[in-house]
């Protein structure tokens, strides 16, 4: 075991504060790391705050985009040694053994895979903690080889957010040419703009904020438009073959529907507090397709950073130190962040 | 032109009453057809009640499932003779420059088809009258071989409600072996049915009449499901490839997306007054698919007349005269119906 330090909430909505936690000796299958950076995902805020409901689990440590270097492995371990740059996403163990696991899927584990964090290990008692710590011991199947090429700290929300918005884009097909819209520009929409442009395709963002217009440029975006005005989504009726839609609040898929050519696709990436009604006639009279989509498998989040090395992509970040997450995650409820805040745990050890 | 006898509403909710029309003398490029068995759809009622706002063309002759044998054929017409049985469903044109209409799919024609009845001629002023009639002229593109081998009443309905479910089970590839589930044993469903199970696959249908399940089974089910009732509906979850959804009432479609395997597909070929409220979980936790699907194209229309004539499929109907078409609406109103109510045109002759 080794004592590691991290920042932790000790009941729902409670700040987070420094903590104290052990990790386990690696096992034969682990590798152990030492965390850089962290990055912060909108759901680190609506687990800490229980908006899904359930309990949690407190003391709550979270933090699922964490790249580090290896510090130890077990001796079963060839892929890795120590140093090298690695990353941990939202999962660190699935069951391996359903369909889902075997198809590389183990974000749809039928057992349920377990969570970096909020979650209890397979033997129904050990709690995982996150990635707001300076230490973490991962079995190796969990474990991505991180390109040195990639900036470590914009590197970390490719754990999530990259792989959130890579997986459907490669999932349904987007070749190069295609009309790509990405609804919202936040953490995954930004990258989702640009993914999808990577790609080859041509971008067309949404948004409800004109002020994100040069911004979503930029990143790679051929065009905006902004989504309360009508006469703007008029005039991308029926032109995309692929629509992403990175928002989690309630809105209105209807008017994005009416965007998809005939048969084209759009995937859901958040799920809204309230259901939104569906208007059935724009899928019934294009034959469109509404899908959703959740995170993505391990072999593929490794394609996805392979994907992001080759094509000198990260995550456009603002870093901050550990002692600045409370006040971070107020920023996140006013969407006061380009795009993604990434923790340097460098602080968490000086502290 | 040629004097033709029919029933049509003279206004939105008015009776079918007598009426008398002009159809064109054939040109180059039609067929003539003496009508002999039309399929009372639900859309006749809906678009002769102006259920679907609109103002209607009326007088409304409607009838959109005819079965008739050729009585004329112009001079550039060679696919068909005197005396064939031939079909014709729920288009007459589309402008056939479009890609939808290149790729043989004219219900999504981007112009806008022109439906057999209740529509205007692309000459913007000659509506168009339904098979409630006893001859009808209609471009050869538009015209369907039925095969003798059918029985020419029961063949009526697969112009409409066959065509409806066999384009959305063939388009996703329905196999032998998969698990289909078929909402609602209607006009639509019971084909639905039929034609799956002929596709071999095992066909689960969910109903909420408990009375329904001895015929769903005669009809090809293996499997019924009450879908009012809690434990049935779960008895089944995640156990469907795909759905197709033959309601056109409000109801629930979260629940029967429940029932899908993870990325299976469920599609909807009704539209409620209502739009229904979607949960977005069913689709992101299991990257499931919903989608819509529209009645088919011409060619895929007689690619289903002759799979038909292969398996022995036609409709279950009752047969009616035209005199007793109003009663026969109210019945529908009531679900009293098993499963299309189909006019023999021959008491409109003899009248």
């Amino acid at each position: 075991m080794s004592l590691t330090q991290a920042y932790a909430a000790d009941a729902a909505k409670a700040p987070l504060t420094p903590f104290s936690l052990q990790r386990r000796a690696p096992g034969p299958e682990d590798v152990q790391i030492e965390i850089l950076y962290c990055g912060v995902c909108h759901s680190d805020l609506h687990q800490v705050r229980g908006d899904w409901g359930g309990k949690g689990i407190f003391p709550m440590v979270p933090g699922h985009e964490i790249v580090g270097r290896v510090s130890a492995v077990g001796a079963k371990v060839s892929r890795f040694r120590d140093h090298d740059l690695v990353g941990v996403g939202c999962l660190v163990d699935s069951c391996r053994r359903c369909d889902c696991c075997r198809e590389g899927l183990e974000q749809y584990c039928e057992r349920g895979g377990v969570g970096t964090y909020n979650a209890l290990e397979y033997d129904g008692k050990t709690p995982t903690y996150g990635g707001y710590s300076t230490r973490i011991v991962v079995d190796q199947h969990y474990v991505l080889k991180v390109p040195e090429s990639l900036d470590p700290a914009g590197a970390a929300p490719l754990l999530c957010a990259g792989i959130t918005t890579y997986s459907p884009l490669r999932h349904w097909n987007i070749k190069a040419g295609q009309r790509v819209g990405v609804v919202g520009l936040g953490g995954l929409g930004h990258m989702g703009v640009k993914l999808a442009r990577a790609m080859g395709a041509q971008v067309v963002l949404f948004t409800t904020s004109a002020s994100k217009a040069e911004d979503a440029r930029r990143l790679g975006a051929s065009e905006v438009v902004i989504s309360s005005k009508p006469e703007e989504m008029k005039r991308v009726r029926k032109s995309l073959d692929f629509v992403l839609d990175t928002v989690s609040a309630a809105h209105d898929i209807n008017a994005y529907l009416a965007t998809l050519k005939r048969e084209g696709t759009m995937v859901l990436l958040g799920i809204p507090d309230q259901p939104p009604m569906l208007q059935f006639q724009h899928l019934v009279f294009q034959r469109r397709q509404l899908s959703g989509s959740m995170i993505g498998g391990i072999a593929e989040t490794q394609e996805m950073l392979d994907f992001c090395a080759e094509h000198g992509i990260v995550s456009d970040i603002e870093l901050i130190r550990i002692q600045q997450i409370n006040q971070a995650y107020e920023r996140m409820l006013r969407n006061d962040v380009k795009y993604r805040f990434v923790i340097d745990i460098g602080s968490l050890r000086e502290a």
